[in-house]
């Protein structure tokens, strides 16, 4: 079998120093982005200062607009602060609400896993080796629950400092945006790329820490201790589910609010300063865009690294107590890290772009770089980070595996990504025939429009499956479920450059919507439409790799829940795998109604309310007097927190209710149901179809070809028609989609969490009749 | 063990009887109908007929309107005929293409099973005693492809006679509707009869003679006997997905065309004969809604008939030779057959319907009257029809079922067909609060109105899928696959009344259309509405039933496929199964893309010429000039034939070339996600998305109460929101929706009859590498 080139040592040195290298990396980007000042006094000489890639001889080359008018910078500021306080008070409400579940259901996980052994204290055989004697099940229980409060504070300061970061930089996008587009997409994109860098390493570093914490009690019983860690993954999870839940009813309340009676009604620009919901729409994309999307991808990282940890600790590394090929896993994402922040400086320091064109390119050749790169750093790790020779378990039985296999396994994974990715970008993107075919149903209509979006979201579908599925079959063919984890911890492990590249847009869309209300020139909103734009492309690529992602992630996640919770076949032939695979395939669509129809709900509040200010302040229109744009906030906020709690319960009861009164064989059904159904499907078809609409709509406006130009200009009736599309998508890419992806791991890690549960006390059913 | 109390001899009277009662029921409810005549001068004469119910003294009771204009019944007839030779035409069309189409299947099915044993004519072990000889694969391989075109022949009669009924029939009930809405009524609904029991008759009848012609030859192997029967279902089967995606293309494309520039640019009614697209649209009720459904109908009803028989010949019943009890399935359906012309009675002559309110109601009875005395019907047949215990063939093993078990199977499919069908009423009629809530929904405009529908349909599919997964674990627990069958069966015992309800709806739309196109009295139209509006909703229902039914019948195809092909496992923890199962879950989507953007692109070319006639004959509008309606015929006919092939390639050559290169296992995976992902799933939501919209616009437009008087007139902003969300509506309830139902059973059944090939020279790619 041999033994691993990296020496435990080596080890223990290298994930800490890559997640502080990662840590370190992110500051220095913050440093950079506050050189911009929002203070109108001190502007001139932050301008000047010492760097000189920053520095005033380089504004000599680009356009300079307004950037002596400082009363346009304390606008910004102002501005800024109304979007930050919102944000701030929105996460504060629903983290205090949060907060109060996170203590329910640690306290849950404490009672069911101690449940298993009638909270003895006495140690037990070990489940895959009788002959040992591991940690008593009340210390899994105790363990589970503080890793999954890990996990959950991890993702809930993750979703958090992103938002932070975020409303720190998008009016310092705005300013640098008089001096150039080259200026404020350096600014959007390093601000991207600090709260990339600060979750990738986070998640790796607190991972980190907790293993090696656990290892002081649990020893040389690995499999407690790594099944101990899974709670970590829950945490993270779970927390993600109302972090996207609830963020994506707010952002698209306001968004399909302020559009309504704005757009619509008043025929008044997006962003208007006039709308009243235009602060709540602004909000919301930090809310919903950032940090509802930070929580996901980084409870993604968590769980499929914890899958990973779970299955090897039953294999050879783990019964060899191999600590290196152990960790693998984490090896995967420090090199990540350092992959990334190689590929970030292509970005920001060795190419400056400098026409609008150029944007979309750098970012896709951010996504090309990192994927080239991680390919090689994966060879490496898998190199010198497993023996040339292991073996897996696999459903009962050990597997034998070879490093170049597991290569293969993690690299399928890394490809997978990409392609998933620019397929998303081809059924997206106006510059190719998919939404160019919709806009031009426009023409007749909306409801054509409707028709044909809808057909397109489900024919995006077609690659990403067969993608999926041959990365599946390949990794676990070679590695079972291991496999399949290590392929989705390979998707993952450029997620500091995915992040970047996501958060990026969501920034420069509230750096235009900034521009707008602080009576900026067309010029300037001209350009932030420029970066905004490119960011709905590579907006929907993060999409895709997501799902992708959490395709693997889950079907991983599965696989070890029906390792731990002892099934050796998970039969369709048999009534209660059959109909857990119905029943587990119809939630995806229960969840999707329930979160549209609370967006529909909430929106027509806000749209009542919007109304409501525009009949009675006098002189809004007119632009004389100023909305209330609290009260707004104050609508999508308690709209959300309302409405987040029945998908929220139907995603986190389900295994539980399930499990326990049907047990470990419908359960699997569950999950598989929900996996093939909701995942890919609903998830891929719901998030194009929007993004499609989004940009047929974006594409008429532009007017940047002859058909393009036959179609529009705003305010036409093909434009009117793409207009309403846009608003169906919304509720469809922003909250259901996104969500789904949650739904289906968070259940499965669930499920893995209380398997030992459902294991020894599930089916209570069935053992009834 | 024991016998059937019903001797073989009874057996072989009481089938036939049933089948040739039936045929006889429909052929007076026939004769009935035509005693209203549609030629002018002989209408004073036919009027005062001898049958006292129809006869003219009961004409002083109704009112009268109109009757003596012979004018009118002479336009009637020209319309009639107009249309009837436009549904005769396209499907004399399409059944050439589909002629082609099956004599190649013919021979392919003829080759792949031949070459299972290499075509040798020596007999071969039987699969299930290798101690007795049983027929070569040669001999199933031809008797597979007879049975083939033998269903393939009687569905192609079943969807042609349905039309020539309708197309009979409309007219005929535009006209009664001039003596009042009960005497329409009772017109519409006869016709509907003599489709239902014209095509329940008929499928029993041809499937008895054939198992009693196959017997001569086979003599005592019922196992080679049953499988070469399976070619029955699968040509049944594959007739209706072409009728029914044809069907679908055609008549969404010319509705759609029509509203477009009809009701949406040009603000004239609905049928109006200014309309270009108007007898297309009147064709493709009859092609899609009538020959489509009663295709689909028979497709079912024949695959669970074969699935049925197959497993039983591999049970008790086979191998000890009971023929009563070999033929449960055929004796269920010949009591359906006298329960459904009881429960006709009820509707025709028991009782009489005097005022519009009394449709529905009388409608809804039928479905009660039908399943209450089926249930009776089932324990009948039960108790005389199978040994009170016996074993059921259960993938490899032989499980014990008692005779009150397989009744609880039977009963538990046929109630929940009811509760399905309720369920579905709720969710699509315009007197309950979802279809209300979105009408309300309208308010904000035609994209709330979207979201508001998409999010009903989701929703709709909970409960329905509840109880397909109750009736799925009661049936598979007590008698395994071969109870999934007779639970299906049990759902469609009540076909005829199914289909009479069914096809009643199309008429009676057609029956309106005849009467504005007549240019008869308003109050005439008004009529029809009310039948038509009742209609809706009831085929609402049957639309129900007919998903319900699918989802059982694939599953048990699924199980005689897994049995045939001797496969005792599919696990999902393997990975040719999980790449199926993920690969099957895709492709109702991306039939349904194929499907809805074709709807979309022949309705566009609709559109053009429709408008092009409007802009370039002169007088069109003023009605001085007669529209090119032939044109619109031939733009819909040759749209749906060029169109149809892709979707149905699709469909057919799947299994084929699954099972094929990656055999039996990923097939099996398939199989099943396509089932749980496609059937419930799109099926239903698609068809109750599409229902809702278009009754909330028809709940707008009747403005029946406080709310929806609020809510419109016609042409106002939420009506037309309205209009939108009916459009959008049309391709997913009448395409997409109703053709994945036939998606999962093809799929099925073709891998059921190819299962030998498969299990023989399959997965071709896996013994390559």
């Amino acid at each position: 079998m041999g033994e691993a080139v990296l020496s435990e040592m080596a080890t223990e040195i290298v994930v800490p120093v890559c997640a502080v290298i990662g840590i370190a990396f992110s500051l220095v980007q913050w440093v950079l982005v506050s050189r911009v000042k929002l203070t109108s006094e001190r502007h001139a000489s932050g301008g000047s200062g010492s760097n000189s890639k920053n520095g005033y001889s380089d504004y000599l080359i680009e356009e300079e607009e307004g950037i002596n008018d400082h009363s346009v910078v304390t606008k910004c500021a102002d501005i800024q602060t109304a979007i930050s306080e919102g944000a701030t008070s929105f996460l504060f409400t629903e983290y205090q609400y949060v907060g109060i579940f996170m203590i329910a259901f640690a306290i849950l996980i404490f009672l069911f896993l101690g449940s298993v052994e009638g909270f003895s204290t006495k140690s037990q055989p070990c489940t895959y080796d009788k002959e040992k004697a591991c940690k008593p099940a009340l210390a899994t229980a105790i363990f589970s629950t503080v890793s999954f409060l890990l996990g959950a504070v991890t993702s809930v300061l993750s979703g958090f400092l992103g938002m932070k970061i975020a409303t720190y930089a998008n009016a310092r996008t705005t300013l640098e945006a008089r001096k150039g587009v080259g200026k404020a997409f350096i600014i959007a994109f390093r601000s991207g790329a600090v709260m990339g860098f600060l979750l990738a390493a986070n998640g790796l570093l607190v991972l980190y820490i907790a293993i090696n914490l656990f290892k002081l009690y649990y020893g040389d019983d690995w499999e407690g201790l790594f099944e101990a860690i899974t709670g970590y993954g829950l945490g993270g999870s779970s927390m993600a589910l109302f972090g996207r839940v609830g963020g994506g009813i707010y952002t698209k309340a306001a968004d399909v609010g302020a559009d309504l009676v704005g757009k619509v009604e008043r025929n008044i620009p997006e962003d208007d300063p006039r709308n009243p919901a235009v602060i709540a729409d602004n909000v919301g994309d930090n809310v919903g865009d950032i940090a509802g999307m930070g929580s996901d991808l980084f409870g993604s990282y968590a769980e499929s690294s914890c899958a990973a940890l779970v299955v090897a600790s039953i294999s050879s590394f783990g019964v060899n107590h191999e600590f290196t090929a152990m960790l693998f896993p984490l090896l995967i994402s420090s090199v990540g890290i350092l992959v990334c922040l190689i590929t970030t400086l292509f970005a920001t320091d060795f190419f400056e772009i400098k026409v609008v064109k150029e944007i979309e390119p750098a970012l896709k050749k951010q996504l090309i770089i990192s994927t080239v790169l991680m390919t090689v750093g994966i060879a490496i790790v898998t190199l010198i980070g497993v023996p040339s020779s292991f073996t897996i378990y696999n459903f009962g039985t050990q597997k034998d595996v070879k490093n170049w296999q597991l290569f293969l396994c993690v690299g399928v994974g890394l490809w997978a990504g990409l392609i998933i990715g620019f397929v998303t970008e081809y059924y997206t993107s106006n510059a190719y025939s998919p939404v160019q075919d919709v806009a031009d149903s426009c023409r007749t209509g909306a409801a054509t429009n409707v028709i044909f979006g809808l057909a397109l979201g489900y024919k995006s579908v077609i690659i990403p499956i067969f993608a999926i599925a041959i990365s599946i079959f390949v990794s676990f063919s070679f590695a079972a479920m291991y496999g399949i984890a290590v392929a989705a911890l390979g998707m993952l492990s450029t997620i500091a450059t995915g992040l970047a590249i996501d958060a990026y847009g969501p920034i420069s869309d509230n750096a235009g919507g900034i521009a707008e209300m602080a009576g900026m020139s067309h010029r300037i909103r001209e350009r932030t439409d420029a970066l905004d734009a490119a960011g709905n492309t590579t907006a929907a690529i993060g999409k895709g790799f997501a799902i992708g992602s959490a395709a693997l992630v889950s079907l991983a996640l599965f696989g070890a829940f029906v390792s731990r919770a002892a099934i050796s076949t998970v039969d369709v032939l048999t009534p209660k795998v059959f109909i857990g695979l119905i029943v587990g395939a119809m939630l995806p669509y229960w969840f999707s109604a329930m979160t549209m129809k609370s967006v529909g709900s909430a929106a027509l509040k806000m749209v009542e309310e919007v109304r409501r200010q525009f009949n009675t302040i006098p002189g809004l229109m007119e632009g004389h007097a100023r909305p209330d744009y609290s009260t707004c906030v104050k609508i999508s906020t308690d709209a959300s927190i309302k409405e987040m709690i029945p998908p929220g319960a139907l995603v986190m009861l389900t295994p539980l209710i399930v499990g326990t009164f049907f047990g470990v064989e419908t359960l699997s059904g569950v999950l598989a149901g929900a996996l093939v159904s909701g995942v890919q499907q609903i998830a891929i078809s719901a998030s194009n179809t929007g993004g499609a609409w989004d940009n047929a709509k974006k594409y008429i406006e532009a007017g940047a070809s002859e058909h393009a130009r036959d179609l529009g200009p705003k305010g036409s009736d093909p434009h009117k028609a793409a207009v309403i599309g846009d608003t169906v998508g919304d509720p469809l890419k922003d909250t259901s989609g996104p969500s789904l992806n949650i739904l289906i791991k968070l259940m499965a890690v669930e499920s893995l969490v209380f398997a030992p549960f459902f294991a020894t006390h599930g089916g209570l059913l069935f053992k009834i009749f």
